[in-house]
């Protein structure tokens, strides 16, 4: 359904280019999260009430392709979706984009565990949220 | 062969850590960094001396699968070997462990580029280096 | 002039944070030079054009006062300024704000180089764009 | 006292250099959270378990000269020490070496608060280690 997908922009820091004069690699996790941030307000939650819930959603698998790269400055589009969800896991789909050339395309997967990092449920309450 | 696998030592910074109290999941990928730095020098090359050489491993792709949190001030030795070489790629795996726990396993898939991010083949001076 | 001054905002991330909860210390430079960068902007020249003429502004000091922690999510407006500039440097303030609420102050001290790292003028081109 | 102070070598990552070829000057603000690390177990404790007791040192200031550029693979020395302390605040200096070469000399300065970033006194067990 298309509310359980969104579209976030970013703008490439000087900090988070390298001296290969791109982007360096481990920030488009960065960006896959903060796209994830303003999936789950797509989805009709904040992440933060989520935590105070006692859930959080560690990240159990990521997986990146790197097709072209980001530079300093360049205005990054993150489309990002829940693939599959269920009360044990969810997985995220990304791609992200310049203007029209696709940068990167990946997915993490995500399983809810409590403040003590042992694997829960997801409550009930938010499997409406996640199209369950 | 056994002079191309390594292994690396970091101790998890505070800087790495986030809100739920363990290391943020883009880390592992700078940690892999680290790993490939000393992967290198086990291999015969210093990798800024290959940049030098106006060769650059990009990054193709990255997968990255979490087993077990690090900590703040964890010590985490990272394995990682050549997997797999050729004249136009090199794939390299991580495992990751604090003390016998393994915390992470991941791959990098790499091609090579110039300076300008064109794809190049490996200068023959490096083949041996890579087992190829 | 007015002109010389701009407000940025940013929503902290995840990544940001660390394990006392609220952003980590280092972060806050980071916000700096995004502001820095559309005070730029805001001067009418792109820093990135800058460079290209061959022109950098390396930090030579930087100095933070933290009053109040930047959470997750938290939108941080950062007022930025330029204090004072000559030929041969610039100096920045920063305000950051979440609301009302005042969370950091700070000014970098940047001089201009060369891509070989040695100093520089300032090309008389910048000069009425940092009001010299 | 010589035994609060401390010497700390960090070896400069890929992840750190940004497009001007050299280290991001954010950086150096976490080479002095590891030194700072350090330099608490050369007093005699694990920041973490001070952090277990409820106390966390919360930076108020910080401030970093930068004289020369760090470069990728460059090991860094960061020499720090408490140059002030008392049950309020504490002081440390830092000063950064390649080789013979100082990279930047700076300080942070710290108070202490509770989980809810309330400020603290010191507890009286640590007093000695500071050198209060």
């Amino acid at each position: 359904m298309l509310f359980r997908s969104t579209e976030t922009r970013i703008r490439v820091r000087y900090a988070e280019t390298d001296q290969m004069g791109v982007a360096y690699y481990a920030n488009y996790l960065i960006w896959m999260e903060v796209a994830r941030g303003e999936l789950c307000k797509a989805c009709g939650f904040n992440y933060s009430d989520m935590e105070r819930d006692g859930v959080l959603m560690a990240v159990a698998e990521v997986n990146c392709r790197y097709k072209f790269p980001a530079q300093y400055d360049n205005e990054v589009s993150i489309r990002s979706w829940i693939e599959e969800a269920n009360t044990r896991m969810v997985t995220i789909h990304y791609e992200m984009f310049a203007g029209e050339r696709t940068l990167a395309t990946g997915f993490t997967r995500h399983v809810y565990v409590s403040r003590e990092m042992q694997r829960v449920r997801l409550p009930e309450k938010y499997w409406p949220m996640f199209g369950i």
